[in-house]
């Protein structure tokens, strides 16, 4: 079997070889490719040190179920039950358990296709998924592309739409091509927007319509950084317009800030495709002390609530204030949304010219300058020159990462002294314009990251427009719908 | 996708909905069908409630290095050079972690053959492999069929030699299948065969002459009972035939009694081999902290060399001296070996006739009488009648077990006053023969077992054969090699 190393991988490689470390690795790379949270380490070491998390029982040492423990599953019921605002009780006989999203995905792709067909993806997506339904029987992907470029009454970059959904359709059968699901990630990786109840229930009806199997990817539903947003899981629905044919996924990954952790879920009521995910399950189990570490975690609402996500939404809305500011800074549009880890943000500027080989070699450019960001590319995005910025990460890392970005673009000759036309963003990042380390002590990956937001002006939390922020300067390549 | 659900499977979740319990389901299945080894949990338990395994590191909660954690990659070569006896260290850039040995055949199988390309492998053999290896890339397996009886100068039922694998791979390449890879068990699973030194030496001979990668599958090594049983790891090998074309496997499952920490490895010198696995470990990862708690628990040499391993070793034999002794008992001869969780026992006698539709119809019955044991076609034993039996539990279950499988021989008429000569070895079942439950308080899992070994007769000790055991009587179906 061949398999070829998609770019993220690749990226990801290059950062387990030579990961930044303060004071061990210093010119090591600063990873801002890998959609993972480091903010709250603190928190969560805290909570998995303490006595409860240490328990054993048999059941933990045998052959599992290997859709998950039962007392595993159950508490994921309850706890989407009460997060997703349900509105009666989830079952735990729905849950399947497996160790990541990964392993959900390709197993989900198995079951619900045959070899050859496709699922159809909104795109840009996040582009791992391209492999993980690939893994088992070949199943490929089919895109709605959205564009960059508003238009045609559209008011949002990127926007997703029943039409542009039923024309990929109409696309791929007139190729010949059998599509049998559709994913629609919410909140989206790597757009960071969130779709409306009202807009989810129009693509879940889009689904319906076309009989295919929804898979609603939720992984990051509690990781909305910004209280004026609102989220609306399809659990929540009083009424799924296919509730045999929906599938609603979460994990630890993203909301839990735990990737390590691997476990993903997925709730369906179709009790055919549980047990088919079931029979996959073998090879994608998650060891029985750790199921019952997630289990606790789930259970602690107390901590969850009043504790965990409050302070991790404000570290996150603090970190996504410093990382916009700073692009905003170098003159680099961006889509500015209030949830993910990333931000999606237009290097087009940079690039020598509008291809996805200039692209690339942007990318390997960051990369020789120690940071990695993720490419359009990787994302299937239909234009070159977008790039993944993940922002969820301690100050110092992320200031690093800017003033690592900023030299590539200096090199390039993208960005200048009139970078940034505000005189005090120009003047936050000159502050940390120097790449020497930052005068704090114990910088390892141990420390906890600062508890409260980082100082940073007032002014940068302003909304400059609702979707689009950042003047881009020169060259002229602004889009017409920047300030 | 459709999967069809092996014999092993259909049994193991027979069992998953109606375990067993002494107090909570006393007419549950009592599982004497999968192989784990239930009579080392009060020993992990201890040591896994130590506070060593409450450890937090940022490292844990992140995305992992996916073929394993350095710092547990390490303590695995650490470990099997010991262990194993290697001749010098073994490395740990050497080391693939996946969570559990099916994982690993799955993804061994898609990085060493294409689809439709084929693995030799000694039948019988543990079937689970056959889905294993089909699961990525559609890979079949080729058997070299061993016969049940001795024959042509072989002393020894189902034995393998060097010519019967030349001839199956004869056969294969007349057929037009491509064969690229070889598996051996050793110690076997299901015979409990231990093959020596120069016998391995000689399939791996085989092996490289054939251009086969040689997947050798140690994960019982520690689990021989018997010390005058001697096995020796291929690497504790001064020189291997063919080192990049040799890949060792080895796990948590079997030799520390634990399935649920779903931990494999497998250690190679093929750094491709390696590079390649670790691209298909995304879905295939541990959680962080469970790699720390196994990483912890290899490290600790004084509690595995003094206290897991001795205590492991005598419970093991004494359990199985109990069921051996059980299976005479019903006048059913079993091949007597000194390794593995299981006795491969020859129930043809008890067959309506000799078929695996009858074999399959035994099967049931024995489920019926809520007791699960895995049949001869499961792992493709070329005659049908065989059946593998677990014994690495705790006592009281062990004597239900074999009281329900005497009452079903019984309802069959297939056992009867005359089943068993030895008036002591009948004596010892007729103190077991009702039901009831046993005389002892706290039958329930949590329960440590026993520790010391279980007060069995002291003649049940005595070895009747080298190879078999047993007389077996009524009906005259006894072949010619048993006593």
């Amino acid at each position: 079997m061949c398999r070829q190393q998609s770019i993220l991988q690749e990226g990801f490689l290059l950062y387990q070889n030579d990961k930044h470390h303060f004071t061990r690795n210093h010119n090591g790379i600063i990873n801002m490719g890998t959609s993972e949270n480091k903010l709250c380490y603190d928190l969560l070491s805290k909570r998995l040190m303490q006595a409860d998390m240490l328990h054993m029982d048999p059941a933990l040492l045998e052959y599992p179920d290997w859709k998950g423990h039962s007392f595993l599953r159950e508490e994921v019921a309850s706890f989407l039950t009460e997060y997703c605002k349900a509105p009666s009780p989830l079952e735990a006989e729905n849950v399947v358990v497996m160790n990541g999203c990964s392993s959900l995905f390709s197993s989900i792709a198995a079951v619900t296709c045959d070899p050859g067909d496709a699922i159809l993806v909104p795109t840009p997506f996040y582009g791992a998924i391209r492999e993980d339904v690939a893994l088992y029987s070949g199943v490929r992907l089919v895109h709605t592309h959205l564009d960059c470029q508003p238009g045609g009454g559209d008011d949002r970059p990127f926007l997703l739409t029943v039409e542009k959904l039923e024309k990929s359709m109409e696309q791929a059968k007139a190729e010949g091509v059998r599509v049998r699901a559709v994913i629609f990630v919410n909140p989206h990786n790597p757009l960071g927007e969130i779709y409306s109840a009202e807009e989810m229930t129009a693509f879940l009806e889009f689904a319906k319509r076309n009989e295919l199997h929804a898979i609603v990817d939720e992984v990051y539903m509690l990781s909305v950084f910004d209280e004026s947003a609102s989220f609306q899981s399809v659990l929540s629905f009083d009424r799924l317009p296919d509730v045999q044919r929906t599938h609603v996924m979460w994990g630890m990954s993203k909301d839990f800030a735990a990737a390590g952790l691997r476990m993903g879920v997925v709730y369906s009521q179709n009790q055919d495709f549980v047990l088919a995910l079931a029979q996959l399950a073998f090879c994608h189990g998650i060891p029985g002390p750790s199921q019952h570490q997630v289990a606790q975690l789930l259970r602690d609402r107390d901590w969850v609530s009043r504790e965990f996500l409050p302070q991790n939404r404000a570290r996150m809305e603090a970190a996504h204030r410093y990382v916009s500011g700073a692009l905003r800074g170098l003159g680099i549009p961006y889509l500015h949304r209030s949830s993910g880890f990333y931000i999606w943000a237009d290097f087009r500027k940079a690039l020598s010219e509008q291809s996805f080989l200039a692209e690339r070699k942007l990318w390997q450019c960051f990369i020789r300058h120690k940071v990695l960001v993720s490419p359009g590319e990787a994302f299937s995005c239909a234009t070159p020159g977008w790039f993944r910025i993940i922002f969820t990460d301690q100050e110092e890392r992320l200031q690093l990462g800017m003033q690592r970005l900023r030299k590539a673009l200096e090199e390039l000759g993208r960005v200048s002294g009139q970078g940034a036309e505000n005189g005090d963003e120009k003047a936050g990042l000159q502050s940390t314009a120097d790449e020497a380390e930052p005068k704090r002590d114990g910088h390892g990956p141990l420390r906890p990251p600062p508890p409260s937001p980082p100082a940073l002006p007032p002014h940068w939390l302003m909304r400059i427009s609702s979707h689009w922020t950042s003047r881009p300067l020169s060259p002229p390549l602004a889009p017409p719908w920047t300030l």
